[in-house]
């Protein structure tokens, strides 16, 4: 296991104490825990909160997009694990600024049934919570509803958070963040497994000159295993794939995350841009901004991952709105 | 070769062309050649400009600090090699303002020779070039003045960029740069080599349970090979080797860069960042700042680097100022 850690079983609360200090002037924590990430301004008296949650081994999801315009809390688990109902409970409690709370987070099961549970407890404690899930990973699954979430959470969280910081209502909000969503589709690929620290072997084995179409960010088998292709082939099944569920034609407008897995370099990223870029703009199609870097990984997994967003007038404006967090900034 | 890309030979210009699409509002190239990288705005008449250059597979270094607020030009080469004089003497035609340009970048040969010819070249054209070497990484060379350029030349790109956006005379930016330069070291170690695309194998090679400590950002050998260590042996022993060049006492303050090579993940750079922090903070010595993520890579190598700027009011200020370039924005 080549990973530069101390104990295997410290990773995350240590990576959590380091990433606190880095960032003190923008995170806290509540209710003394460290995996229950709060804006250090929290709460933000009268204003909508967000909040997210899910495993370590993401990162900059989740918590490094805690901030304004963007999220005010975060609850955080063990690498690849869900946290607690009682700390998104605390998370929860701590952001409240009076105008309810919403859940904007990947369609997981076990983060599903535990911050379903943290809303049901907000609620005997007066703070009204709403549940918007995450379902953009366009192959993991033919039914809609039933698709995990990926990458593409970080346009809801993006949208969702720039209308609660211009006064947006909770009914608001939350529309915004169902209206972002339904027009995001995400695909995936990756070249090699990570190791999760306390497992210490790899998520899964592939072959030197294989590639997988389809793979989660927990390594969740895609849809083919297969040789290594060109850049511009793998960035043109992805496009097509994610266009055939989200019919885009000449005139629209979209945003573009082209996002690394973790160990594969920006340049490669920016290889895949390139073809993606291209096809769109040969169809008509206007790049309103375009995203190229690593904002869902999985840890040292090598590998990428394509998000289209379909905007329209408001969900473009929300897009461009300011945004300050550990790893997000936008003027 | 586990790579996303498309002809090896095409890394660089794909690479390139991809980079400009995705940042059109804030870049343009130069002489009609892509390797030769200018701001949009260039040139911004009645400022000192400052360019960089080196080779290609270290995003964001060297040209995604090309912004307001930092550099103004950068000559690219291909995968780990010098850009042409040309290229460079193109890149300052372009952005030369009319108060003259700096060029800031890591001392090595191949650059040195070109960019030592273009800056003559360019003063035939009545353009006034000074030179500073960026020397940063302490165990390269026990002669301070032959030390390797890494990191660290992100914070003279910061603060010598602030000082020419506040109206600096060239004077003025070349001793901001010159000054920065003097308070920073670098050390870095490596975990994995990378894969030169147009080479097709690993740099070099490397047991399963080896670190190198001191390792350069090309693969050049470091001080010693040894089995892996826990995180805070890595950060304590970085820390103490340059702290041994640079003297730092309690009062003094400091900004910390903790930089991924590339392939290692966030999670790993904030373990490491938290023992420096808790090591710099026990001796009295304050973080004014904490960049930790991926500064200067070298491709999908493992490993990271720590840099320590030893700030004066001034340097503090300046590394404060506003920026915003593709791959750096600051508020």
């Amino acid at each position: 296991m080549k990973k530069i850690l101390n104990d295997p079983k410290n990773f995350v609360p240590e990576m959590l104490d380091g990433l606190l200090k880095a960032h003190a002037d923008q995170l806290s924590y509540a209710g003394g825990d460290v995996h229950c990430i709060v804006r250090a301004d929290a709460p933000v008296q009268g204003k909508v909160a967000l909040a997210t949650g899910g495993g370590s081994g993401h990162l900059p999801v989740f918590l490094g997009y805690v901030g304004k315009g963007m999220l005010d809390g975060c609850a955080v688990g063990d690498v690849f694990q869900s946290p607690s109902a009682e700390q998104m409970l605390e998370v929860t409690r701590r952001i409240h600024g009076g105008k309810g709370v919403v859940y904007i987070y990947g369609n997981y099961g076990g983060d599903v049934m535990n911050f379903d549970m943290a809303a049901e407890m907000a609620s005997m404690e007066d703070i009204e919570v709403r549940t918007v899930l995450v379902k953009d990973d366009v192959v993991s699954n033919k039914d809609p509803e039933k698709r995990r979430g990926v990458a593409g959470m970080v346009f809801a969280f993006k949208c969702a958070g720039a209308k609660a910081d211009q006064g947006g209502s909770l009914d608001e909000v939350e529309a915004i963040a169902r209206r972002a969503l339904a027009n995001i589709r995400t695909m995936g690929m990756a070249l090699t497994p990570c190791i999760v620290p306390q497992v210490g072997k790899p998520t899964f084995t592939i072959g030197e000159d294989e590639m997988e179409m389809g793979m989660g960010i927990h390594g969740e088998p895609g849809i083919s295993r297969e040789s290594l292709k060109p850049a511009n082939e793998i960035a043109e099944r992805m496009l097509k794939t994610i266009r055939e569920d989200l019919p885009t034609a000449s005139g629209d407008r979209v945003a573009v995350m082209v996002n690394g897995l973790g160990a594969t370099p920006p340049e490669e990223l920016y290889i895949v841009y390139r073809r993606v870029h291209d096809l769109l703009t040969a169809d008509g199609i206007k790049i309103h901004r375009a995203y190229v870097g690593e904002f869902a990984t999985s840890m040292e997994m090598a590998g990428c991952s394509l998000t289209l967003f379909k905007l329209d007038d408001e969900l473009a404006a929300l897009l461009d709105y300011p945004a300050r967090t550990p790893f997000f900034v936008q003027v």
